[in-house]
Order: C-alpha cells, then sequence, then structure tokens
C-alpha cells in the first residue's frame, strides 16, 4: 500500500446494546480493512474505499444496511444510499431499492453514469428510486449484485419486526419496552486519498415499520452524505460528513450540506477554523432548535466528520444526540484499524432548553 | 365566495409552441378557476387550493404533469409532485409514481397523514415513491385515484417518445430539430387563503426519456416548491413558490428553499424588501453562476413567487431562463383568471458570463 489516505466509518448513531459491541467493532474494523486492503491500484481513490467499506458494513447482519437492514411495515428491506465526490462534486443516490446485495455500489454507479455525456444532451439522473433503480443496475457494466427479496432479512431483523408489527397493530405504547427509533444505526464512510481528496457515503434499511417506498436522508441529496473541496486553498478546510439519525429531521434540516456551507463560510473567521465550534453551531442552531421548535422533543443524529487542514493535518469529528455511536478509522501512516463505541456521559445535566450534543475530536 | 385569497398557476419554463398557446392558456385559466370554485367550505385553505389547481394541470393533456407527462425511456408515464403549507410548515411528496391519476392529491395525503401523531412513536414519511406510494393511496382515506399505468399516456406524449427514442437509439444529435430539454413543462401554483396563510405545490411528468425511478424536483423537499410565514412580523414578508426546470440542477442548488431563506436574511435590509433583487440574487448566485462552473453552458429554470407584505398587499413575481413560462392568476378581488405567456425579449444582448435571468413582477 503506497497511496496516502485516511477512512472512518461509523454504525450509526442510536443505543448500541453491550452484548453486540464486539461484533459491531468487529464489522467496523473489517470494513476499515477492506477499504485498505484494494489500495495500491492505479484506480484506488478515496470513492473506491468510501464504497468498499460501506459494501462491507451493509453486509454485516448487526447493522441496519443491506443485510440485516429493518423491515417496512409489510416485512421486505428496502434500502437508501448515497455517494459523494467532494473533488468532482458528483453525486449519485438510490432510494427504496429491494433486492440489490449493496446499494451504495448501485449509487456509485448513478454517480459514475452522470460523468457520462450524453449526445442528444440528456441529463444524468442524481436519484434512482425502487424498482427502476434496479433495472438501472442490470444496465450499467460496474452494475450492483442483484439477489432475492429474501435474501437481505435477517432472522434478527425479522423477529423485531415481528414484535414491533405487533405493538403497531394494538397500538399500545405500553405493551413493550424500548424506544423505536433507537433501532436506525445508518452506516457510512468517510475518505481522504491523495488522488482525490474528499468521499464521503452513507447506506440504510431506514426506519423499522416504515411505509414501503419511504425515502430517508440516505437517499436526498445534500441530507446524509456530503464532501467538498476546500473553498479557498489559503484558509479553507476540506471536509466530508456522513449522518445518522431520524431521516425525516435529517431532510428538513438538510443537515449534510449546512455543515458543508458551514465550513465555506467560516473559512478565514475565527469559529470557521474550529470543527467542533462548526458542528456545535449547526447542530444546534440548524437541527435541534428546529426541531425543538417544532415540539418533537428529541431529535436524534450523529454525525461522523473528516476534516484536513491545509498543512495537511487530518482530524476527525463524532457529534451525537444519542446515547451511543459506534465508529472505526485507520490511515495509511495508522494501518490497524481502531474501533470505539462513543457513549454520551450519562452525568451531564443540561437545561431542558439545552441540546444534548457529544462531541468529540480524533487527531488521525 | 366569502374568502379573501389569491392563486397563481404555471404551465412551466421552457419554449411553449405557439400553435398551442390557446390550450395552454385555457388550461391554466381552467385551473384559476377549479381552485376558486371551491371556496366558501369551512375546509377551504391556500392548500386545498393549490391541490386542485395542480389536479386541473395534471389533468391537461398540452402540460407535462398527469395525463400528458413526458414518457421514460422504457414509455412509462411517472410522475413527482409535492405540496407545503407556509403556517404549519407541513410537507409531502411523491416520486417516480405510475398508475395515479392526480400526483398532487397522493402528495397532499402524505402531507395531511404528518399531522397523525403515532402512538408507538413512528416518524411519518415525507416523501414516498414508485409502488408504495401507490400502496400508500389505497389505505388513505383521502387518497388519490388510482388508474391503468396506459390511461395516463397521451398521444401526443407517445408521439414525442417515439421520435426521441429513435434520435436516443442512433445517438445522432443532428437527426432531429429541437432540444430535449425544452419538453419540460412541470406545472405548479402558489396560493395565499385568509386561513393558512401560504402554500405551494408542484407537479411534474420529469425529463423526457429519463430512467424509470428517476426523481426530480417536484419530489425533493426544498428543491421544487417552498411556502413560509413571515419570519418578523414587522418587517418580513410571506412568500410562496413554484419552480420549474431541469431537475437534478434545482435540486443541487436547492432552490426553492434558498428562495425562502433569502426572504428571511432579507427581511429588514434594503435588498431582502425586493423580490426581485432576491430573485435576481438568488437565481445569479446560487443557480447560474454555479452550473457555469461546473461547465453546463445553459441551466433552464422558472420561478413562480407569490409575496404578501406586511399591509396586505400581495405581488406576484416570475422569473426564467427559458424563452417562455406560461402563467394565470386570479384573486377574490379581482376574479376573472388572466393567463399569459411570458417570453424573454429576444433583443437583449448580454456578455456570455451574463445569465439571461427575465424577472416580472405583477401586482394583485
Amino acid at each position: 500500500m503506497s497511496d496516502n489516505v485516511y477512512i472512518a466509518v461509523h454504525g450509526g448513531a442510536g443505543f448500541h446494546e453491550r452484548k453486540y459491541e464486539k461484533e459491531i467493532k468487529h464489522a467496523l474494523q473489517r470494513a476499515c480493512n477492506v477499504a485498505l486492503s484494494n489500495l495500491g491500484s492505479k484506480h484506488s481513490s478515496a470513492l473506491t474505499m468510501v464504497e468498499d467499506a460501506i459494501s462491507s458494513l451493509e453486509d454485516d447482519e448487526h447493522l441496519n444496511a443491506g443485510y440485516g437492514s429493518n423491515l417496512t411495515l409489510d416485512g421486505t428491506v428496502e434500502c437508501d444510499a448515497a455517494i459523494m465526490s467532494g473533488k468532482s462534486g458528483c453525486f449519485g443516490s438510490v432510494g427504496a431499492v429491494a433486492g440489490v446485495k449493496n446499494p451504495i455500489r448501485l449509487a456509485r454507479a448513478v454517480l459514475d453514469h452522470s460523468s457520462i455525456p450524453s449526445p442528444i444532451g440528456r441529463i444524468p439522473p442524481l436519484t434512482l428510486v425502487s424498482e427502476g433503480a434496479r433495472q438501472f443496475a442490470l444496465s450499467q457494466p460496474s452494475s450492483a449484485h442483484l439477489v432475492s427479496r429474501e435474501s437481505l432479512v435477517s432472522p434478527q431483523a425479522e423477529e423485531r419486526w415481528r414484535v414491533w408489527k405487533c405493538r403497531f397493530a394494538s397500538s399500545d405504547p405500553s405493551s413493550l419496552s424500548g424506544n423505536l427509533n433507537d433501532i436506525q444505526d445508518t452506516v457510512g464512510a468517510v475518505a481522504w486519498h491523495e488522488s482525490d481528496g474528499m468521499a464521503a457515503g452513507v447506506s440504510s434499511g431506514g426506519l423499522l415499520l416504515k411505509y414501503p417506498g419511504r425515502i430517508g436522508e440516505a437517499a436526498v441529496f445534500g441530507a446524509g452524505c456530503w464532501a467538498q473541496e476546500a473553498s479557498d486553498v489559503e484558509q479553507g478546510m476540506e471536509m466530508a460528513c456522513s449522518i445518522s439519525g431520524t431521516g425525516e429531521y435529517i431532510i428538513r434540516a438538510m443537515l449534510a450540506r449546512r455543515l458543508g456551507e458551514a465550513f465555506e463560510k467560516g473559512a478565514g473567521n475565527s469559529d470557521g477554523d474550529d470543527p467542533h465550534e462548526v458542528l456545535h453551531g449547526v447542530l444546534n442552531d440548524q437541527f435541534w432548535n428546529m426541531r425543538r421548535g417544532r415540539g418533537e422533543p428529541d431529535p436524534s443524529v450523529g454525525v461522523l466528520l473528516l476534516t484536513r487542514e491545509n498543512d495537511g493535518r487530518a482530524r476527525l469529528w463524532c457529534a451525537f444526540t444519542t446515547p451511543t455511536m459506534a465508529i472505526a478509522y485507520v490511515s495509511s501512516k495508522n494501518p490497524k484499524a481502531k474501533a470505539i463505541i462513543l457513549r454520551r456521559p450519562q452525568n451531564i445535566t443540561l437545561g431542558d432548553d439545552k441540546p444534548c450534543i457529544y462531541i468529540t475530536g480524533i487527531s488521525l
């Protein structure tokens, strides 16, 4: 491996049970290792690292993406995924797609397709959904692997669906413990590669008991992932982010793109140089206060953010409002993947009007 | 009719052939009249006026929405539609939906559903697509009328598809005159009603020869329509907008929401009080320059904007980069619907780096 690279992945913001902690950490480390293992070829890039890492996470039954995804109200798996290149600004996503083993590879095929000029001036799509997305996979050489719909349903997801479907049918909130919205665990990755700079991606099975055809943040441009080059070489910072949480709220906040904008606007002023301040400002103003203002008490979100300053120093940031967020990271300088389940300190007491946003920074 | 209301509709920004001018004007006037005809009941509202007006436009074969939509690459009709209330901030949309007579009514059903609390904390969807959206229609009392897929294909749309499909297969740009992207004609409406303030909606058959499953701006939150109350009663302006043009570019610019933000930010400063300046600023900075910067020479867009100042004065604005944009408007004060095909003056000469944005304002 000769490339100079950084990659980090997440297994979502939510509530990670201690009994699966080991499996989740392994899944995240494995994803980092898969992303590193394909380096060295002339085609290696941040985009491909993100695609490979997320594919690996999608294949793991403990995470809510690809195999093992949350089931829809009628018991099927429907996935959303998106990928973006900071260098080209290209984006591709798929939504509510069934029977595709790795939705992120299909999102990548949509992105790659957008760089092929059409002789008759056809505008390439940003987002393809449902059966149309699956048909597109068949028409592309770099297509995602098609599988039967049933093969993506894990026994664990099916059991969880059975329990909550029953609760939904009785509409009785007291019949079971736990919270429906804890089970989100969207996965994602952010990477930097010397060849193509920043890239970001996200993939999700969506909310448990969602309506079939529901599109979440992982399918929507500017919502679930964002990557950009520095707007100003002297002052700016490259960035890539991947977001997990309650999709509808994240779409309304256009959260990924807002983060990108905050880094652009901040370039050159004192706050803009501090990703901690930028994260706190955007999550507080654009997400927490806006949701609270609409009477929604617990907006849930987790952000994995990679920044790289002009001097080449890369840092990883993780900000979340949920009890836990699971991440892993690795670089060409430190090629042993490190996985952590971040837990928000329990003993913090805040006023009712203060958001419980926990932010941590890691030097890479 | 006792309500105090304003409503305006558009038949899209594009190139409206003179031979269909009469039919298009009639379709737009009819939509205004339909919206007015249902007033007076206790349920009348801006949202319902927008829904009724767009439904009427969808039923007209001369416009690219509902019956008569552009056909996909494989010859089917797949529609996007969205609707938003400025008062509640509620939004509903559908994407790539086939076999639904009025996609805007289905988007309205998604919006209405979002105000029903779930006992188990299920988050209501913002967007439903494809077959899932059609299934949702069946489950809702206020569902859209389901029809056969074939019944939405007009002879004219089929003929246009045949011609362009042939051109696409031969990949020969010289084999026919005309431009594939002229045929857009997304429809939309903006309204104000004393009961619920501003509302906006948009509905589209999308790009001719689009991939099945492609999602355009009319399905995406913040892209194709936006409505909001004044952020500051003293200084601000209520607004609603509906947007037509090249969907992927409009999504990338998140254009409808950007316009809303510009009115919020502008409230109180001199530029923010002038919708002409706001429109020009947003279209120039957020749309034209950004697309040009990516080497795309002719970004196409049309905006219909309704503003209402604190003194109750309502104004209609129309801004577009295409040769024509078709609009109509009516109010309780002036209940005779007026339709216009706006044509950009041909004799304007601008530098290559200047956008050809034509903006006009109409006092209502």
